[in-house]
């Protein structure tokens, strides 16, 4: 493997945004949607940045994509919304969800927005992510846009990854960021080794049978393997059935693969929750035994070897940091394809030299 | 290891309300914990059942838990309150905190409600599914009520098995009934194992070194694996997050060991959230989603040598429906300890010969 490139994340951000562009999205919303992606990508995200680039462009031309689409309130009462997404794409949808939450959560204490007709959004955490700047906290829970993962003790792929969220801030400390996928591994770090020519450790994925798959290249032979055996079985289900079925969005069976279908309207679903910690009691007091909590847990005793203990979205808010400052590390891969993209779409490319 | 002694659930409540009774519990309040506790054996959750009665009972009589509670809303908003339990028996606080998220849910759509100065409740089932009758979803979390995890790398326990609950009503089917700790096993189930003089499986638990530790008499000498390693760890941590530190509850290292100490006050802290679907739409069309996916998830084909896919809460189910008919199945050294007991209240004992 060759060494990867740097790039600078704004120009990241603005490449993202030009090819948005040039595929006839609007302006504000393609710097909203660049802007997300390049956000994943910053904090480690790279199964959900700007290599998904290429897929969404070609689903946004295969007619799959609503560029002009009414985001609406389908329903609502003062602590819930259900936001129909038109078919655009799934970050214009959360970002105007979480948005929504906030507002309403500000009076209610606690609001649950859900979504329909949304699609593929990126990483979880980015929206839970949206509460902090309001001193609240966010939960997502969204249903995934590939059918991955089994039933326990069946071989029939009819559920996602469906990926759980939350944000708490915190005080002087970082806030906690929890950003997990259901299953072991989520199918974008699947797809992150396959780009990279690496095998998965034992344990991510299996195939008909049972037996371990290691082989990323192999990945649709087999399935995902959920944590927790059957307890993680129940909260993919779960989490599908507050993000999907109760928003009237896509769930199972009904899921459309992204992967194979770039023209269907998938209906993906969605679910935020903003809680505003001021309606519990004083948020400097929350705030304080956050950071209490984070200290203790972090200047716990360690087991031999272990150099320190990390808390949620620690690391990725370290990356974020330094790849803020470094630049973003892509694969050369990756930049051959974007640099044929440029060429393409005759927009300024990424690489600059 | 002799065979269990069947006891009908009636009659176990019974017995039940019958002892709290006999340590000064009002008549009312012993028949709500009473009848929660029955519930829980009656399911199967054995951990959480009529084995916690003496234990209960020794903190009652510690002057642990206040018999006169005033179990009062602190704080509230359109879709939240802050119940604080007054150190009332958990069962009480989380009952009154279920009866009000319903119905603030009822006009909200969606409403979460926090405890604090709660104590241990039971399983975390019994609180979500208070919703399905009202034709609503449930969610509750809970801070655990001893230290049995360390943070992902460490060795000081400063985490509990934190569960996660969710009850999701279905047409024809059956509910879908979620009960989970974030650790592989609850700690429950480590002592039930210890009350049957059984051994655990690898990878309930590890010792100090990460061995693997499968004496559950030796479960003081070791901690909880959390599910999905890091993942489970980000969980449990989360949960304790909303249901603890939120409310001002206990977590972390302020978490009470109810184990260990009979007497001081475990501020214990849980949330429960009601979700109305009628809010997000037709009753009806929902119900009939959970229907469709429910069917397409157990008919779907299963791999070699599994009999049947289970949908979470399935077993309990069916293990409820089998010992309302049939009988309770109690250990032989939990009735000698429940005849010892009747005989030390001097009330009618459960044992019917």
């Amino acid at each position: 493997m060759s060494d990867p490139i740097l790039v600078d994340h704004v120009r990241l951000r603005y490449f993202i945004a030009l090819a948005f562009e040039a595929v006839g999205m609007p302006a504000a919303d393609a710097r909203t949607v660049a802007s997300l992606m390049a956000d994943a990508d910053l904090q480690g995200s790279d199964g959900h940045g700007v290599i998904r680039l290429v897929p969404y462009l070609k689903r946004i031309r295969s007619g799959g994509v609503n560029l002009k689409p009414d985001i609406r309130i389908e329903k609502e009462r003062a602590a819930m919304a259900l936001v129909n997404g038109d078919n655009a794409m799934g970050h214009l949808v959360m970002k105007r969800a979480a948005e929504i939450a906030i507002e309403k959560a500000k009076t209610a204490g606690v609001a649950w927005v859900g979504t329909r007709w949304s699609n593929h959004a990126g990483p979880a955490s980015l929206y839970a992510k949206m509460m902090l700047p309001h001193d609240m906290l966010g939960l997502y829970f969204a249903v995934g846009n590939a059918n991955h993962l089994p039933p326990w003790g069946g071989v029939e792929m009819l559920l996602s990854t469906n990926p759980v969220a939350a944000a708490i801030p915190a005080g002087e400390e970082p806030p906690i960021v929890l950003d997990m996928a259901t299953t072991v591994a989520a199918y974008g770090k699947v797809k992150a080794k396959a780009s990279r020519g690496e095998m998965m450790p034992e344990g991510w994925m299996v195939d008909r049978e049972g037996k371990p798959l290691l082989d990323p290249k192999r990945a649709a032979e087999g399935f995902l393997l959920p944590i927790g055996g059957y307890k993680g079985y129940g909260l993919a289900l779960v989490v599908g059935l507050l993000a999907g079925t109760l928003n009237g969005a896509a769930m199972g069976r009904d899921v459309i693969d992204f992967n194979a279908d770039a023209q269907t309207a998938t209906n993906t679903g969605q679910a935020i929750v903003a809680i505003d910690p001021s309606a519990f009691g004083e948020v400097a007091e929350f705030k304080a035994a956050v950071d209490k909590l984070i200290r203790d847990l972090r200047g716990s005793e360690r087991m031999a070897g272990v150099e320190h203990i990390f808390m949620p979205g620690e690391q990725s808010q370290q990356k974020a940091a330094r790849q803020k400052k470094e630049g973003i590390a892509l694969a050369p891969s990756l930049m051959q394809t974007l640099d044929r993209l440029a060429e393409q779409l005759d927009i300024l490319p990424l690489r600059t030299n």
